[in-house]
């Protein structure tokens, strides 16, 4: 959904193709001949034979591509690194360690008795996390990195959208983040990619 | 010590501050009131009052501040979105939930009786992700991205070293990536840096 919206905001062309995780299709041969890492998001590049994997990688490579958009503040040396932080500690950390346990215990432990463990430990690494994120979002600021909307802000919908998944009273407890979410909302690149993939979040 | 190469490769004037995690120092107020997330690195830029964090952002930011000396291969955007392609797997997957898992099993589970489990889990990722490494090393690239010595591939260093201090025989099993230390290592940056912080990779 990240990239789908990113690809929106960008205006390019694209061809779009889902991949049902739900039903296993990430780890189904056919997929795994693509992206043998068995894991969305992946961006097929013009000329090159193996696909693009790793949220923040296509995020950036298609905000460098687009640069006018303004997606990366690619001349504001330290606006743009803000934005590398916030990715990497998105992705590498609450996704893939948080929503990891949660959503995916077998990836940390073999022995599945001890999987309700590490889904509490998961949901505890979310909560400290999303306390952060609420944290940074109530300095006033519009978006994530302050000044202008970046590859940042999707995934923090994405984020907001999960805690809803998984339970969180969203809007009782991040009042900060939830502005965030209805000035997302308000965009119009987001409503065609929420719309498309059939996603409601307003209230 | 990703970051140190980093630094010596770009020939700019730092200051460097060790902050030894073996003794807790992380951990310690006194670090935490400079980078609350308790981790290192982290790089103080000029102007800013709250340090960069996280590995991927710290080095693309050294990188983007001097272009010339191509540890980002800038003016070729797909090779640029491979340096972070490989930064965010290597940093968010086999950092994070390998290593991440073998020393720091109770950010994984709150139960120690559960933390030899995780550990070998961990080591089970790294074994598998160090497959993966030395087969694309093995295709007879010079460094990580081919073409360059990048950002990439000093933390492809550490974690060669880091195989080492788990007891895994590198040179072993490992052919293509003891080449890419060995290159690595004649690397004068490489050199200070290692007898700076008194690392021994050698044979
Ligand atoms: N570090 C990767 C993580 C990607 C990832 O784990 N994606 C999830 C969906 S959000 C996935 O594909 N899961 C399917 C599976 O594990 O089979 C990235 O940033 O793209
Ligand atoms: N995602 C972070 C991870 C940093 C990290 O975990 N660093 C380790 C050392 S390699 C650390 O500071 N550990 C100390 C601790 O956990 O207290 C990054 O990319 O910088």
């Amino acid at each position: 959904m990240a990239v789908h919206i990113a690809l929106e905001e960008l205006g390019v062309a694209y061809e779009l193709e889902a991949v049902p995780i739900a039903q296993g299709a990430t780890q189904q041969q056919a997929y795994l001949s693509i992206n043998p890492k068995g894991r969305v998001p992946a961006l097929r590049l013009p000329g090159e034979t193996s696909v693009l994997t790793e949220l923040p990688a296509i995020l950036t490579y298609l905000a460098r591509q687009h640069p006018a958009a303004g997606l990366l503040p690619v001349n504001d040396a330290a606006g743009e690194a803000r934005c590398h932080e916030w990715l990497a500690w998105l992705v590498g950390w609450i996704h893939a360690i948080g929503y990891g346990e949660i959503w995916r215990p077998a990836r940390f432990t073999g022995i599945e008795a001890n999987h309700d463990e590490i889904r509490a430990n998961g949901k505890q690494v979310v909560l400290d996390a999303y306390a952060k994120i609420e944290a940074a979002l109530a300095d006033g600021r519009e978006w994530a990195v302050p000044g202008s909307y970046t590859i940042v802000d999707p995934f923090l919908l994405v984020l907001y959208a999960w805690g809803m998944r998984i339970g969180i009273d969203m809007r009782a407890n991040y009042l900060a983040w939830s502005g965030h979410m209805q000035r997302s909302l308000a965009r119009p690149a987001v409503q065609r990619v929420l719309q498309r993939e059939g996603i409601a979040l307003a209230v």
